[in-house]
């Protein structure tokens, strides 16, 4: 049975980077060593670091005043990170609040400093996004989730305003080609997008740093990973080279523009088929529909576990909705396919 | 040619666990998933958690007093993990300064509570380990860095105290067996001695936490990770699998005792060599030398581009010093065969 990898994340990964992931464990860059046992200060590794980094900034079309580092610990980390560097009681985080992770990172900055969420839609249970910001007086920096994961929702404008922007793009990182310099700090899970687990992209404008006087852990201070080129110390060896892997092969795909075209026939794909159905309703605001995770429900919610076993035996994997949320969450990431997303929709046109 | 890889971290790993890593990129535990594409929270990724848990368990010999979690960050993280979590105003951390490692232990402590050095071996360019212990009165804590990687000294006998022992053994974890219940919190790197780069274990003893009133953020919050199961959030999925791995072919090899018979016979060949050499000399005390690191120089030491020269060209990767140090270095954790070091004895013994 072929199967159709859904997953939220970590998820589906194109065959090639697989292949050549599994070649390096085998033998990398023809060293006679597999990259599970090279040394992160030699030239190979540190070419691998250099040659993601350039990807990134061709992509992201930003240049010397921003550093791309490679650190650990995913968004979560980054939820106390970006506080402990950039806020203190004399400043003002605004984040938006529209689903889960915004949550986090607020409870998580509220530890560094003041916090005003300028952005809630709980009022609707997150179906859409509350685009009325209202930036108080001395906003440090605005933190937003560019794309819900979870809920289902993504940013397609982003907020115009005149103080540091941060986005969280774990989830839509690459989808597309964006206005990347509108943002003094953009950090990325590579495990949706741009690679496997255990690797954090960080990218920021380095002229945000040194305006707190707090004193910052090493591991935890974006100056000395800066100083030290993301070699601070050993770094997720094997997680960085699967990210180089995955940023080649979308610039040779054809780049953000490519990805684009793909991730909006997927998405239109699959709202149609969601809104021409009988049988399922997707609650999302049709402007705030995500590209990447589709979020839906069945009228009749006594039919879910029926479907989802129908999904199960028919090799469509990971479309269980977050368990906050409940229903269908399909996840339509970079290298899923069109004809599986095809799949998907057949199975749902012959479901009743 | 045939490689000998000497290198300290990330370093040698079993063939066996290399082309198991290798096929799970291609089909992980039948699923037809890669595992670089599976959901940590799927029964098959939990399972891999459970088992890794379950033999370092076995290999410590310790209970459910103590937890065992899977975090990111290294050693560098728990530099300042350990004392965000563990130390405060009121307490002191007891810290040995036999290294650089132990050294980057006390510069990150002392951003959490006073700090006093109770073991300082700078006096002889760390070639011995100070083992005349004085701790003062209200000491929190000891910590002691249980293998010196970068000087080449290791602690045989652990110091007898009657405060709670912290060690951290990223070079030397489970290369023999040990009185691991002496330790009430314990943290290696993976990428040495049980696994590849990006995967960090921690075992605490539970009874040691929450004493300290400081607000910890969720992601470096000991409590937090062990209520979650170490999965916290997205784990860093595929070096969590290679340590499991590694910790079977441990296992299957004959545990820590047949570790332990290895590196020894190693370290005593290799230790030996040198001491015959007319041109070669090991400043490190005798019963403080690692079985993990050997570190030595040339008696002429412009002679030393000519052997490094010489390794190279055999085949001999990664012998050259730490940069702060010099000389000579030679890994030999658990996964290096014994054929390696007498091929590098024999290029020893052939330079003159």
């Amino acid at each position: 049975m072929q199967l159709h990898n859904f997953n939220s994340g970590p998820a589906i990964l194109p065959k090639e980077v697989l292949d050549q992931a599994a070649a390096a464990i085998h033998n990398f860059n023809n060293t006679g060593l597999s990259i599970l046992e090279i040394g992160h200060r030699t030239s190979h590794f540190v070419a691998v670091v250099e040659e993601a980094k350039q990807i990134v900034k061709r992509f992201m079309d930003i240049g010397d005043e921003y550093e791309v580092l490679f650190l650990q610990g995913g968004a979560t980390m980054q939820f106390m990170q970006v506080p402990m560097n950039l806020l203190d009681e004399n400043g003002l985080a605004a984040i938006c609040d529209n689903g889960v992770w915004g949550n986090k990172a607020v409870k998580e900055a509220k530890l560094f400093g003041p916090v005003e969420v300028v952005s809630d839609s709980s009022d609707k249970k997150h179906t859409y996004l509350n685009k009325e910001l209202e930036l108080p007086q001395g906003t440090t920096y605005l933190h937003i989730t560019t794309n819900n994961t979870v809920e289902g929702t993504q940013w397609h404008q982003y907020p115009q305003v005149n103080v540091p922007l941060i986005g969280d793009m774990s989830s839509d990182i690459f989808c597309r080609p964006t206005d990347f310099k509108k943002f003094d700090l953009i950090y990325a899970g590579a495990q949706k997008n741009m690679g496997a687990a255990g690797v954090t992209m960080v990218v920021i404008k380095k002229s945000l740093l040194g305006k707190v006087n707090r004193k910052i852990p090493a591991i935890l201070d974006y100056q000395k990973h800066i100083e030290a080129g993301s070699l601070l110390n050993t770094p997720p060896v094997f997680s960085i080279y699967v990210s180089l892997l995955t940023l080649r092969w979308i610039e040779k795909e054809g780049g953000l523009v490519e990805m684009e075209k793909r991730n909006q026939e997927k998405a239109t794909l699959l709202y149609n088929t969601i809104e021409a159905h009988p049988l399922f309703n997707c609650p999302i605001a049709k402007e705030d529909r995500s590209i990447m995770n589709a979020v839906f429900f069945l009228n009749d919610a006594s039919k879910e576990n029926e479907f989802l076993d129908l999904c199960k035996k028919s090799g469509m994997i990971g479309v269980k909705g977050y368990r906050t949320v409940g229903g269908i969450r399909v996840s339509m990431y970079n290298a899923m396919p069109l004809s599986s997303v095809q799949a998907f929709c057949d199975l749902m046109n012959h479901f009743s």
